[in-house]
């Protein structure tokens, strides 16, 4: 813990340098088994209160936790009904959207944005009445009214309601023809990039990282995109084959070797990457940072988020 | 707390009048929101390791309190895939269900019971690419095969694989005419009963609690049948239009009493109910177990489980 302690500190002391312009709360960080700690991340302004909330794996567990370790003032009832002004799904795997569907009693109406395949997921298996009840807008009849589905076309900006944000989707390949996607997100000058769950490549013969590498390299390069969240779920001892439309360490580096590249660079120091959906066992999950940290040609600041604890990100 | 120690102690004191029959250890108690903390239940005979699991809303982090408070020995990794020996499920809302799907790259080969229909629900929407993958041996292709669907023909008992256990479905109406399910399960000559979510009878226009507890009303009078696990999912104050296929304690209390009517007594005495998925917001939770006290005619000896704590009963 200690070792992790000091990265963070020396994340903290770099981000002194430029100005803080994100606050990141997660409410769960894990890639699986955990049903309290699963893929979300409330996004603000620094010092803002008003959040888009980055899949919803875990919520509720996740709003107690980051109460209890003050990330978060208030009530979880307010901060959910309140304070989450939208969602941003990746896609349709339950563990990217589970807290969603469970809390939607206690949710106050808000916007649902995501790309077209992951809505038809929405309208036909979670908000039907064989598995939960409508809670959005459109699909099964009767709805309950409480969400509106925004549909995203990739590589177009829409505004993110009652936030500072507006949010520009691209696809990911997750065992390819299955799409899932990322959130480039903006406030004015300053961006942040969360990728849903993805594959390498070439793992999964697909050219979306390639893609997404290529429009995001401009914002690195002018300094106004300085964070990409991206998942890492395996150690690199998993097998190729077995990788189920996900990344390792190795593949990872991979693919931000060729993020540099687009830059036409060597390194990406002062680029910081949030590590998401690292996989239990809890072994594993400890194994994943350490690789990632023993092996970075790239010289990215790794930051491995904790459950319920704010990162303030530059 | 105190009033409720009591409670349990009086009990724990009741039942030393007679032997100890079944171990159930609350893997999740709740009716919504706490992604962990939702209904699951694990069933052995008293004193051995082999659970059938009663819903399975929560799995992992149940497991993880239970350890915590040695309800349970062992890691949570081998528990899940050794000593729960099957999966009972009621009906196909995500509450019921999230934590077996969520866990099932984790888990071992078993069987689901579960009525037709519910197994529908997961072939359609659960076990499918678009939301997950296939862990079941049957339904969308391709098919990894960890979990053998057992279909429940109503009325009709199975032996439960692995376990000393029979169960018999029952069907209950959740929001007629979606059908959820009740499970009488047996080991030798000691029976006790798991309802899933249910409706009363006069609010669902239906007869699904009358058939049952006219079913079980001579296992009740030979002293068979002593536990009954039940759903009060909403305080009193609730709407009656506004139920959405759930209990009150008053319906509760009305249902009970066509029970005492099928066995021809006024009373309930030595009849002990386990109250399950009440729902938060916290102070419901606590109206709705004081309303069950407050207003007791039938004399039944009340349980409020709490996830991870043993409970030993007759």
């Amino acid at each position: 813990m200690k070792f992790f302690f000091l990265i963070f500190l020396s994340l903290f002391v770099c981000s002194g340098l430029s100005a803080q312009q994100f606050d990141l709360v997660p409410l769960g960080v894990l890639g699986g088994e955990h049903e309290d700690n699963l893929s979300s991340y409330l996004l603000s302004v620094h010092g803002d209160d008003r959040y888009l909330c980055l899949d919803a794996g875990t919520i509720n567990a996740g709003l107690r936790k980051a109460i209890m370790t003050k990330s978060l003032k208030g009530g979880q009832e307010d901060l959910l009904k309140n304070n989450i002004k939208g969602y941003f799904i990746s896609h349709g795997h339950l563990d990217h959207l589970a807290g969603l569907v469970m809390n939607s009693p206690a949710d106050a109406p808000k916007n649902i944005y995501a790309i077209a395949p992951v809505i038809e997921i929405f309208k036909s298996h979670y908000f039907i009445s064989s598995t939960w009840a409508n809670f959005a807008d459109s699909g099964e009849q009767p709805a309950i009214n409480k969400y509106h589905y925004v549909p995203l076309t990739p590589k177009t900006p829409v505004p993110v309601e009652n936030t500072p944000f507006r949010l520009t989707a691209y696809e990911l390949s997750h065992v390819n023809p299955y799409l899932s996607s990322a959130a480039l997100v903006s406030a004015g000058e300053n961006y942040i990039l969360y990728l849903g769950d993805t594959g390498a490549d070439r793992i999964e013969r697909s050219e979306k990282l390639g893609e997404l590498w290529h429009a995001v390299a401009p914002l690195i390069r002018s300094g106004n995109l300085k964070t990409i969240m991206i998942e890492v779920s395996f150690p690199n001892k998993q097998p190729e084959k077995l990788l189920f439309g996900h990344l390792t360490p190795a593949l990872l580096n991979e693919e931000l070797a060729k993020l540099a590249a687009a830059l036409g660079t060597s390194s990406l120091k002062g680029v910081t990457v949030v590590v998401t959906h690292r996989k239990p066992p809890i072994q594993n999950v400890k194994l994943i940072s350490e690789e990632l940290l023993n092996k970075n040609p790239l010289q990215v600041n790794y930051v491995f988020p904790e459950q319920g604890r704010k990162i303030v990100l530059p």
